[in-house]
């Protein structure tokens, strides 16, 4: 299947300029939606996985799947005051300002094995930030798993350089 | 497994009196994440479900797991202003005012078989409001699955009175 042609572009969204990837497409085609998950599990070694960590909200639902499909822990990581339980904070920069997201405090175990996983890789920065928490929790962090990449960003090299492999089953 | 085991319960979140029911920790045990979704699969007929539609964002997470594992296509409902083409939006009462869901025009087909999904019922708002929507696209909704009802709550009622059938995995 041609994947990269499921995905809908829509001009000038969230803001002017933007070229936006819908991913909305792929999922509701249920053909493509099990091609991206199986595409997505088949570049994971499952000794390398105890757990996938991934940030709301679009992120929940390939990382959940993916989840569910290798059989691991999920842990969601949410946007500040969304989780009930104590929580970790990492932030991360954006245009003008900063950013915040949470994890539950007792949601990776040292030694944890865990893979994140996002729809998209653009800038890197959220994903730098949830790698940096699972850190600070005591998990490793060897891979970083997204559906589309945005070649033209720079967020492959913002994760490589802390160490972690990104893969990408589609390139836009 | 005795799943209702595997909740966290939160005194006073998100605000002083409620019994706040974390899912986390089921998602975050992988047994218990792989039971939460084979139950509620199971309780699925696929001759009568074409969708899953499911809103953010827990229930991005079970609604996508429960797609990928039935093979079928699924749908997120989103908070105003997050899904990028057009849409159509519901609203639905709070306790002080209304509050409101998007789904993309697009999104369902006439004749389609929908199933709802979530994490928890409580009053039953926002589900009555994603039922609304997917029947004023022309799908058909038979059924809403999830997997905690609060059996304190009216949820249940006010989703039946619209003609669906509620089914849920651990009553508490």
């Amino acid at each position: 299947m041609d994947l990269k042609s499921k995905f809908r572009h829509i001009a000038d969204f969230p803001k002017e300029g933007i070229d936006f990837i819908d991913i909305t497409t792929v999922l509701n085609d249920k053909d493509a939606f099990k091609e991206a998950i199986d595409s997505m599990a088949s570049l994971i070694d499952l000794s390398r996985c105890d757990v996938v960590v991934a940030s709301e909200a679009r992120g929940f639902i390939l990382g959940a799947a993916l989840a569910y499909k290798l059989g691991v822990r999920f842990v969601p990581v949410r946007k500040p005051g969304k989780l009930p339980y104590k929580t970790i904070k990492g932030s991360y920069e954006l245009e003008y300002g900063t950013d915040s997201l949470e994890m539950h405090v007792d949601a990776i175990n040292k030694g944890d094995k865990v893979v994140l996983v996002d729809d998209l890789i653009a800038t890197g920065g959220t994903m730098g930030c949830v790698a940096d928490m699972v850190k600070e929790m005591g998990g490793t962090v060897d891979k970083a798993v997204f559906l589309v990449e945005l070649e033209e960003l720079p967020g492959r090299k913002i994760i490589e350089d802390k160490g972690i492999e990104v893969i990408s089953v589609v390139k836009i």
